[in-house]
């Protein structure tokens, strides 16, 4: 009972901040407890979205590998070969047309894949807006190319539903002379972070309320230039979106991995042990790209196993998962990517009971089966979820960190069949019956509900 | 020894025809046997690719669908919303880049898939020719668009492999106003045939060698308006190809479902029943589309179960199947679709010996169990293989069509667990003993091998 | 009176040919009179317009100069700055928009200009079709590109005027395959020429009655591979136009500048003496080229006082002048040669009683003076005109060519001043009094009308 | 004597400014002498380009006659017929290539004109910087599009001549949001102001260099919204070109025709009388328009005859001209325009004596005959110029304004033949010996030069 209360009054506390007020310095910042819905929804969707899905190859850095200090020769020649001399990287925005962008079915692809959460880029390193920002005149997707605003609507459909919005945003731009004009006096001047680096940041909120701001692109720069605690504490305490906004770490190299919401660190964060501050694995399911790629193979993409691998894997050690899909230039989520997010979302209806709203447990992997994991549902002490990526052999589980003294019942999530279970050195061994295939609860991956006495 | 000369003779017969020479006329043309590879192999793969796949919308009809008689209402708002209205069908041809064509990925995919002949399209209703055809100035791949010629390549990675080469070609064209004119005059006239339609299929046989030649768009006219007959007494009789070559149905309405090789009749041809001829079921992943559909849903391309419920329908009945890819503007096969086809493949790993050179068996489905196929090894005639899509209840497949007094064994092709049989009814009852799923030897549909007495 | 009556005659035999049957051999074909009409109004108007003034660099030949046997390197390397490494000549043709075709507006300026016939490019080398030729599906200005046919409106506006309308058309096209095959079977085949060749202007006949048929193209092949004679003996016999219809020379390298109707032989064609035959002056306002130049400067386009010149040593030998502009891609005449053209048809207002209906004078250019040629109208046995380009010394012209002797007198045409004469040598010196710059009757050239006795 | 040591007093110290501090104010800005090179050169060439010369058609606005809150259908119809629906006005950047770009020949066509000081836009109402601008980051002319920097040759092949660079810059951008929104605030914010409209006027004078900057788009705003008088203490104190910088009056509603440098007013600004500050009549040779128009026709342009008219109007009170030229969006400067500006150079020639560093007379044109215009060379006190357009009637041309008694002698400018002059009425009557067309020093218009006791 106590903890219940503890719970409800930490919600309260981080959601309606009473009286609290946030001082624009890292103290302060970090003092502001987690809006508790983040880390109850554990699957998010990352979209990553912008001018480099018309090129469409290697990746979202497209145009840093081809004008960047070390082109990529991959890049280099693909340009050469297919593009006039003269082609820059903005007349790629006049065919960006997003013709077949269809929100509505995006947000049913989101809705049907569990994810609880999405992200969606507003603007990446090209510095080309996602929205009609006031401060990328004829750099944005009203302005150029798709002539329409591919944020408000994607916004809009997910209002009222369970799924937040969040937002992606890069501080710097490659190539944004105002930015390297501060780089180049050692970010003494600050001209781009007030014209438009974060100055589309406050908009941004303004225009679309996010529940997420994902911040990136901060990493040449201390927190400092990018005035990053002053619009927090803007966002804390004034903002619309003050009581929900989740934020994540990326605010100055002196800030990734410290400071902030939820740690993001690098990308495909997964530290493999416990960490004292909510944390984020961010990964896509093309190995290579967060950007669509045009030339993609299947073997680029993640298998269900391999993806359902890095869930579990994230999720025992306390981290959310938000989940990469890199829409094309036409403005569709090509099928591989929505079968993908389907199948996570039926694998979910079974097994989502050990994912959401839970918590690590004692143990986060096991102590003798290799890629088992655990999690706990916060709602409920007296039980744990005990995940695996492997059938076992002869169907017999060995979980060497759970004790068989303390257990009261073993189930596997999404079937009836009865298992049994006997202690088997400090653990158990857990024998499940046979499951012909029709039987099976589910594919891929699969848990046993352990109840404690 | 014997059945090694048999063969040989056999080969001889239908390979050389030693002596015969074939006339112009469906008696003496249908009167050739079928070159044998051909229902060895079963598995085929289609490939629609053209000027249809830079819209890449509706399906490879687009330009009937906008500009023919009865337009569709959603090809023409595409092209309202988001093209000038000047804009015509062969100005797409222009945008035809195929930038990532990569004719060794497709030649693995296409070995990968299990399929052993490939009917890639030289040129569909539009007329676009997708090799430099002489009769097709300034309207072919390497004149406008790609720049290359797009058959030599896979024609050329697959020579030495066991996969055949066959090719798509479509006799009449929707606005080709010589097409037209012949029309008009009630195909008194044959003017396109001699200029176009046919000088490119005898162009195509000259410059590629095809095992096959998929012939299409005959409906109109009849086989002697095509010159069907001289065509095809000229490729049995004095092509390079004579021996090896495989011809479908589709030579002029009066030919359709009655003449020429195997039948293909209608797309999607599945009778059902076994046929007099060999017959041959040409069916899209995409339900909706030959050609690549850039807005195509996951919902939209068949699962594997589906894809693999046609292939064990038409094997059983005598066919061979031809399952189709449209690939991208950009020269790709999408993951979706190489994904299906590498499944396809890892599947016939496990389960081809139950496929490719079987022949239909006493039974074609069950008399007892739906969703149960059969096929006999053409070498082995005390065996057959049924296959199943349904897992059974409680792992006891009833197969009504087997007599259990002939059998000798049963097995469940691709595990070495011992299965079990008695007599159920007329037929029998097979207990296949647990497999978990990691001892499965496949998904999505399975066989098991009868040894008869 | 007699010679009134003997040209009546002729008109009526050359118009109505009463009785004549042509037969496909050149003594037919040259034996056909030429219809008066022909002659009488000495100046046309030819326009060059294709694919070519898309690129509009180099000149018309731009496709050849880039990927024929000698490539021009200005034309490479204006490819390799400006267009991808794949582009080719079709894909030109999408770009080619017309959208500021306006033909009411060039028919003014043709009627403006003074010209009396006009001839339009319906095909130039590229083989692309002004119209919606049937024989050259995709590859004409309605199927791909401007999408409508740019001849039919010349055609009809003129229709009822004072100009007649002909066409342009080349026989051979560079790069198509079809001609390339009869080429390289040393022209004994002859597939080009029936399937495409003169299929077309036969279909060009039908479709736009033309006056004037202005062939090109002819020069690798021998008119019997035309099919020249048979194509003229339908053209004289059979056609709509067989009795207005006027033709050139270009039918074959046997032909030109010896058969067919009146001869152009090379273009800028001006040999500087009488001809036996009716002859005419092809050339260009811009010195190098027929296609409009994007690049071209003001220096590269004939001044008024060196286009008049040319028009009088054309016409004082009995030459027609058929004076080109290239049009702009996007469908316009550009104000330079508009410009040339209205000014042309205001000094033709003042002078045009010297021009038209003229005959070669005894002398066609002075023998003193040089730069001054002569004209004798038809209609009136007793005048002559004498041209000048050059203004005189001291306003005395002296014409070495005319006898003082037979002359009753002398007018500056457009003037009503008195002019003055004497002998001088065995011409005479005419004296024009004063005209101040107001007073002149035109600008860049005079003539003087000689009255005899 | 007196006069000449004036002058040298004047141009010291409107040069060298020995100890003058100006004050951002107007007072202290008007008081600042024009530098003297400004009124000596008579001749501008304007250089308008910009995207709008990609649509090239209705004007330099055409964004805003598109878009803007008064469509113009004309150009709405364009864009209906001939561009996607979607089109945006930002999409015709990546069309601009300037392929033809020349500025050796834009140098020597300015060169032969005749004008010794060139404008050339660097921005224009749509915001496109037509070099790297740090402040317009993709969009600006190496960002997008032609990919390089416009102006910095024409600087560069300029410099060391006797041709004067300039600049043209608009304040306002008609979309830009952050005008749009200063606006929105009434002006009360300069956020557009220090962000990238003053940003960049700063940045091209440290770039560029110009001896003119030439001002605009200042109209909605104060120039206190505009910082105008900041920049302008700047440039004359402390900017490179503090020395010989001109500049006009376009400056805020409060400036213009005002204060700030030379007067402007509005376009084609040609007050009839004499001024009290130096100005500029800033003119377009298209009637219609700055921008190059793809559809404009000869009549169109000012002929010959109209221009002189102008000039010599402008002239006589006054004035400096600036004449417009609109390049193409293929780089080049078309021949109709390149044959208006040789031509005035061919003139200037003859002329240019009694232009080039003249100043109004005591009368600026003829009180008797119409379109007779004066002006006084600045070096010799006793010598005037009278211009007139239409020849005189009996070539004799009254002079109202010239007293014959103060006369000592007239000639005509370009020729060596002698004129005579007596009194008639207050004035006197010029009788011009007859000169024919060869003897004319010029055409279009001409010159006496009157020497006085």
């Amino acid at each position: 009972m106590k903890s219940v209360i503890l719970i409800v009054v930490a919600a309260l506390s981080s959601q309606t901040c009473l009286g609290v007020k946030y001082e624009p310095n890292w103290n302060s910042i970090d003092s502001r407890p987690l809006p508790a819905w983040y880390d109850g929804v554990k699957i998010g969707m990352f979209i990553n979205w912008g001018v480099y899905s018309v090129p469409s190859y290697s990746n979202e850095w497209f145009w840093y590998s081809w004008k960047g200090p070390k082109p990529d020769p991959r890049v280099v020649k693909l340009m050469e070969q297919f593009y006039p001399p003269t082609f820059t990287y903005a007349d790629f925005a006049a065919e960006f047309k997003a013709e077949f962008y269809d929100p509505i079915k995006w947000v049913d692809i989101i809705k049907s894949s569990g994810a609880k959460y999405v992200v969606l880029s507003t603007k990446h390193h090209e510095g080309f807006t996602m929205y009609p920002s006031k401060y990328s005149f004829n750099w944005n997707s009203v302005d150029v190319g798709p002539n329409k605003d591919l944020i408000k609507y994607i916004f809009a459909y997910l209002a009222g539903s369970d799924v937040h919005f969040g937002i992606y945003h890069s501080l710097f731009e490659w190539f944004n002379p105002l930015y390297l004009q501060d780089k180049a006096n050692n970010y003494t001047t600050q001209r781009f972070v007030k014209e438009k680096g974060m100055a589309e940041l406050y908009e941004i909120v303004d225009m679309y309320r996010p529940d997420v701001i994902w911040s990136d692109g901060d990493w040449e720069a201390l927190s400092s230039y990018w005035n990053a605690t002053n619009f927090l504490a803007w966002l804390y305490n004034d903002s619309p979106v003050k009581d929900t906004v989740v934020v994540n770490d990326r605010w100055g190299y002196d800030s990734r991995c410290k400071h902030g919401g939820f740690l993001s660190c690098d990308d495909r964060f997964n530290p493999g042990k416990l960490q004292k501050r909510k944390w984020e694995n961010a990964m896509t399911l093309d190995r290579y790209s967060w950007g669509f790629r045009r030339d993609a193979s299947i073997a680029d993409f993640l298998s269900m196993e391999e993806l359902l691998e890095t869930v579990l894997n994230t999720i025992s050690y306390g981290g959310n998962i938000l989940i990469n899909v890199g829409p094309t230039g036409y403005g569709t989520i090509s099928p591989i990517y929505e079968e993908r997010f389907r199948q996570l979302g039926s694998w979910l209806k079974v097994n989502g009971e050990g994912i959401y709203a839970t918590q690590p447990w004692v143990h986060q992997n096991d102590t003798v089966t290799p890629k088992v994991w655990y999690a706990a549902p916060k709602a409920d002490k007296k039980a744990a979820y005990a995940f695996f990526i492997n059938w076992p052999d002869n169907n017999e589980l060995v979980l060497g960190a759970v004790s068989g003294s303390s257990l009261s019942g073993v189930a596997l999530v999404g079937s009836n069949k009865t298992l049994t279970w006997e202690t088997s050195g400090t653990g158990i061994k857990v024998t499940i019956p046979p499951h012909n295939i029709v039987e099976m609860p589910c594919m891929w991956a699969w848990s046993v509900k352990l109840t404690f006495k």
